[in-house]
This record gives structure tokens, C-alpha cells and sequence, in this order.
């Protein structure tokens, strides 16, 4: 499994034996069943992932109801924005199919900085790609309409539809299961 | 107007004279009138600023109508999506009032990361900073009403209040200026 993430990282920097070494000792990498809770509401977070495997979703209770911000699958970093930061946490982070993992922690990340400073360029470049993307999703959802919301999704990320419930996907869209449907018929009715 | 700057960075790092120096003879602080457009849909963005003073708004046009989804003022960073990136950028920042910013470029920041290595920690530091908040709001974003979203802005940004268009305040909580106005309406009614 380490395969993929030493793939990805190399994407970026060059991986010397040292960093191979290192990657394969630190033991990081961890699997979780499905229903893991990764962590909660109130949690402080010390723990960030790189998703090998699997799929994790990000979710706040609203008034009982509980409100879809992210999915993040293979390749993607779910890092908690009150991760390192001693503060407790206003979400779930939660396993939606059984996820294998890299885990980082702020004296993990401390120590690997410390000893291998290309990785610290590297956080910083990947932190400026998520940023931007971040940045991208938001515009585009206070820009897009619903529909023009799920037709981004199903171009951007098709295989979420297969991977989770329609109701979290429809939370994700920020519209009601309902709606979700009538989109998915009248998009149905303009293909025939 | 650089000792702002220098001020915000030794919040995070120790500033040695070396790099006081840079700073200084670098010349990188540049004025711009309100109305300024720093970016256009369609242009390569090869420019980052630090505001000094002042403030830009980010918009899209869509089928002709501005649709604003950020506003950037003192000690915050202007940075696309695009930039340095080689692709056409998809909205436009543009000065809603005469503004001083330190500008930055992806050869001044590479040339300044090579030197004090200190400033790519820093960058790094920033940049999760920044995804944080990204994150944040984009979350608050899916998750509050119209309303919430206009006392969140009241707290958390009471200054925009005066210093921007009711319109573009209107467009980028999501709403019609007219649903702005009856939010407000409301909001003094209940005061009473």
C-alpha cells in the first residue's frame, strides 16, 4: 500500500533512499472498517490522512440534521481545519467504506520536516493545490445552480454516485433529496 | 507601509536583518487606484498580493452578471486559483478601493525561498491558514441559511459593511439584493 503514496509523493520530489527508508519505518499507515469515526464533534484533532483506499466524509449536525460538506477518496488529503490547532472540532470526519490510510500528526509532520526539508516544500506545494481547489469549489458552488452543481460532480467525481447514498450526495449539493431526484429525471427526460 | 508587512511576518518567524533587508530593497509594495482590475477572465495570473491597505473583490461573470465571491482586505493574501499555474484565470480581482500590496510572483517567491528558507515554512504555515479558512467557509457556506450567513459576515467582517456595495455584499452571500434588504428589515424589526 505504501506503493501509492510513495508514487504520489514522487510526483513532486525525488525520493532518496533515506525518505524510503524513513516512509517504510514510520509504520503509518493504518486501515479502518466502515462506520470508523475518525473523529467528532468537540474532538480536538491531532491526526491528518492521505486516503490509499477508501472513503471518508466530512459532516456537521445541524439541529439533529446532519449536513454533507466533503468526501474525500483516494489520493486526497483530509486534513481537519482545526487539526493542530487545539481546538475542538465542529464536524465528523467518518469512513463511508472500509479506508486505508497514511496518518500524519503534527510531531510527525515536525519530525519529517525536520529531517527531510524537501518535504516541507512539498506540504507546501500540495497545500497551495488543495487551497486552490478549495477555493475553485467554493466560487462554483455560490455561482453554480443546483443542477449545474450535479452535472460538475458527475464530470469531476463519477464514481462518488456508485460510493455513497444519494441523500449524503444530495446534502453535499446543499438541496433536498427530492430535488436531487427531480434533477436526475429531467436530466433523464432532455436524453431521450 | 512595509513595516505592516514585516510586522505580520515576525508573527510567525524570527526576521534577521538579511531579510529585513530583501524586504526593503526587493520594492515590491505597489499602489493601485480603486477601479484597478489586477486580473481578467482569460489572463495568465502571474501576480500574488499581500494587502497593506485597501481591498479587492473577486467576481465571475455569469451570462453577463457579476456574481462577487470574495473580498480580500488588510492582512490577507489576493492569490487565484490560476496562479502561476498557466491557465487562463475563470474570474477577475479588481480594486473596490485604492489599495497598497505587497506583490509577489512565482520567480521572486522561488528566489526567496532559496534564500531564507525560513519564508517556505512561513508559505507553508500560511497556506494551511488560508485551506483552513477555505474550508471553514465553504462548510458555513453549505450549512447556514441566507440570515446566518449575513450575521456570520456582521461578526465576523463588520467592516465590509461600509466599505462595499450593498449589491456585491448581496451577491456573494447568494442572494438577491432585495432578499438582503428583508433580511435586514427582519433582523431591526426583531431588535425593536
Amino acid at each position: 500500500m505504501e506503493e501509492i503514496l510513495i508514487n504520489y509523493l514522487s510526483k513532486y520530489i525525488t525520493i532518496t533512499d533515506e525518505l524510503l527508508l524513513a516512509i517504510k519505518e514510520s509504520g503509518f499507515i493504518k486501515n479502518f472498517s466502515k462506520g470508523t469515526v475518525l473523529l467528532s464533534e468537540g474532538d480536538l484533532s491531532n491526526e491528518c490522512y492521505f486516503i490509499l483506499k477508501g472513503c471518508v466524509r466530512c459532516y456537521y449536525n445541524k439541529d439533529g440534521d446532519e449536513k454533507t460538506t466533503d468526501f474525500y477518496t483516494e489520493e486526497q488529503v483530509v486534513i481537519s481545519s482545526s487539526y493542530g490547532k487545539n481546538k475542538p472540532s465542529e464536524h465528523y470526519l467518518e469512513c463511508v467504506e472500509d479506508t486505508v490510510a497514511s496518518v500524519g500528526s503534527p510531531e510527525l509532520e515536525a519530525e519529517m520536516y525536520h529531517r527531510f526539508p524537501q518535504l516541507e516544500s512539498l506540504a507546501r506545494i500540495l497545500g497551495d493545490v488543495m487551497m486552490s481547489k478549495y477555493q475553485d469549489t467554493l466560487a462554483e458552488y455560490k455561482i453554480a445552480s443546483p443542477e449545474e452543481r450535479y452535472l460538475n460532480l458527475l464530470k469531476d467525481r463519477p464514481d462518488l454516485m456508485q460510493r455513497v447514498p444519494q441523500h449524503q450526495i444530495a446534502s453535499y449539493l446543499g438541496i433536498k433529496p427530492e430535488s436531487l431526484s427531480r434533477i436526475r429525471k429531467r436530466l433523464l427526460n432532455k436524453q431521450k
